[in-house]
């Protein structure tokens, strides 16, 4: 195999351009629908013209740069992830994939590798949750399962439709894809496995499903001072005792076979006064598991807590959010291995417990994603960061794979260079 | 003894009357320094006067009904407690106490009963934590401990001073007593105790210390998806734990001899985010003592609770209060168990775990408190709820204790009547 280095000063440097490009009060902003969105957006389409690639917007938002492959039968390779970030945070969550997926096309235009399908770089539109309260917009509607009345979602007297066609879709217009082949996503891991064990990669072969469910558990407010121990109903101490049990059930059911968090990510309670015994308590626990059959178990033992609180405390439960876990692509995951394998890049399979764009493009076409360690497993805020030199092998595997996978599908000969 | 009924029509009128002086839309609500708590007050005031006492506001801004005695000598007997209410709560907290003192001086005078002492009739003024962020500030000014500093705390753009000035006080010259022979103070018990025991009349023989401990544990906010479970520092699972012990605890040290709660009443979590592992939580501790004793065993115990905090949670703990336990008098307590038990109403000794007016007027005379059941033990909100005969019979019982302790005190002669 020719040596399909790719440019690690060159991947750095589109970072760092890209990580200016950031509102300058809180670095790195750069939230789906804002001027400053727009703008490394601008930034991008620039980028990809000067790779060669044919940049357009689709009728989901997507920013898309265009390779041609030499076979019109043969269909997409796509690559990418986002470029949109939560605020404080995102200088590699997102952005990182795409400019993989940049490079791994410069590269092949730079040493005249011409594949047999056409390759696409995406930028995804709004991945993260954006101000219109949902998230993965672009990829939902490549997917074509966008709902149609997020469209009528408003934020600052602006509706989501609106939005999407200011940054040049068409939401009227339906941005499904039958042509997709393979979708490769590099991402950084957002935790700490990669870091921890020394490995250079994670092939990520599921997308954990996602949970929200609300708890609100109701006691009697009383008299802090006047109200003895004994003749409480106090929401905060039964609340107390349900997070102690649902972090001790998420520990054990994390040390089985698969994937599996539990969080208590809000809590609050009411009236909130320090003399008055609390009344009230609402939390909501954020569950991922890589299987539907242990969530929907987890949800059962949920259930049969609210069953056995103290005498005194009353329970009502919500599903807010239901996510169910994505397979990713076993074939594609064999890919990523033996590219890695041949990169010399260290690997191992792991489950995502973060939600991607890859989650909805799998539901139309074969789809893997490709872990990059993070330091300290840190993401979402300012000290998020993977080291260049770790993005770029997994730009390398991510090459190998891309034209391991040309050769693979339909004919086996080797790409063409010119 | 002649016949000291007092008139329990009055009282229930009085009551609804001024229950009927509220914010409309949240009864019953008269906030200190508010119009409405004026107009509570010139409504009190007309009745004083009513009552032929004449009724003057002090340096600490008090309502003071006066009724002059035979002996200059022999100093004054007080009566009353306070007509500002909390939000939303208040239709007996406070106002059953004055009303009651008003129906005891109004009844003596009806009767033609001369007592030897000077007889107050006190509204205090702000009893309950005011806007401008403290209690109690009329019973402090009284007692000569109102923080002079605490006269630049400034609410909507008016000082704490400025706003005793409006309601008649004057700041600027002491309001402290040296001529209070005793206070008594009728006030509803705020808990369950004495209707759970059916009994009559409270004798309170102390007012518990309070204690405000404020902790902040921090931990480390991670992605709740990507965070494997074993390499977490949720400080919401650590505070969790933490309530628990402190419940468990309180409730230990409830079932000593002395009185003891210990309450999480304010409880937050940062950044409170769904998907973000807890990295931050502030709790703040109400514990209440009967004695300085257990309460610093309690506080040395928090303080070892803090050391075996899990790895990776460290913890901050401060004292925003602290208000030591106030014994009431003795011999104040035994005349009023002998004039209840006189008009045959049953009682029992009590502690009074919310803080009170009389707790600073201990600090410059002997002083009791008599506490009447509270229906369900609710106070602070609108169910709060008092029977007037339940408060009728603390109104006669006191009558009879003001008559025996004016007969007591100097020479042994009955007051004169005319």
């Amino acid at each position: 195999m020719r040596n399909l280095r790719v440019d690690s000063h060159r991947i750095g440097a589109d970072l760092d351009a890209m990580a200016a490009i950031t509102d300058p009060d809180r670095p790195w902003t750069r939230r789906a629908f804002s001027p400053r969105f727009d703008m490394g957006r601008d930034w991008l389409r620039e980028r990809f013209e000067q790779a060669g690639l044919r940049a357009s917007l689709d009728a989901g938002g997507n920013l898309i740069g265009i390779r041609a492959g030499t076979d019109p039968e043969a269909g997409t390779i796509m690559l990418g992830s986002h470029s949109d970030t939560v605020p404080d945070g995102g200088r590699f969550d997102g952005v990182a994939g795409v400019i993989v997926a940049l490079e791994v096309a410069r590269m092949l235009e730079e040493q005249g590798i011409q594949l047999r399908h056409t390759l696409e770089v995406v930028d995804f539109l709004a991945e993260e949750v954006s101000v219109f309260g949902v998230s993965c917009i672009g990829s939902r509607a490549i997917a074509g399962v966008l709902p149609p009345d997020w469209l009528d979602l408003v934020h600052e007297g602006r509706s989501l439709g609106q939005a999407i066609r200011d940054v040049g879709g068409d939401p009227s217009t339906s941005a499904l894809r039958h042509d997709i082949r393979a979708f490769l996503e590099l991402h950084i891991e957002q935790g700490p496995v990669l870091e921890a064990e020394g490995i250079d990669l994670g092939i990520v072969t599921a997308i954990a499903g996602i949970e929200r469910i609300e708890i609100v558990l109701t006691g009697r407010p009383d008299h802090a001072g006047t109200a003895p121990m004994d003749r409480r109903s106090d929401a905060l101490v039964a609340a107390a005792a349900l997070v102690t049990a649902i972090d001790a059930e998420a520990r054990t059911r994390a040390q089985g076979p698969g994937h599996f968090t539990a969080t208590v990510g809000e809590f609050s309670i009411e009236p909130g006064a320090a003399n008055v015994v609390p009344g009230r308590v609402r939390m909501l626990i954020d569950a991922r598991a890589e299987t539907r059959a242990e969530m929907e178990d987890f949800l059962r033992w949920i259930e049969s807590q609210l069953t056995m609180l103290p005498e005194g405390i009353t329970a009502e439960s919500r599903l807010l959010s239901d996510n169910r876990p994505t397979p990713l692509d076993g074939a594609l995951a064999a890919q990523l291995e033996a590219a890695a394998t041949d990169c010399g890049a260290s690997h191992r399979r792991m489950v995502s417990g973060a939600g991607h764009d890859a989650a909805f493009v799998a539901k139309i076409a074969p789809s893997i994603m490709i872990f990059v360690p993070s330091r300290d497993g840190r993401s979402h805020c300012p000290g998020e960061f993977s080291t260049t030199s770790s993005i770029a092998l997994g730009a390398e595997v991510l090459a190998a794979a891309v034209i391991a996978l040309d050769m693979q599908k339909g004919n086996r000969d080797a790409p063409s260079t010119d």
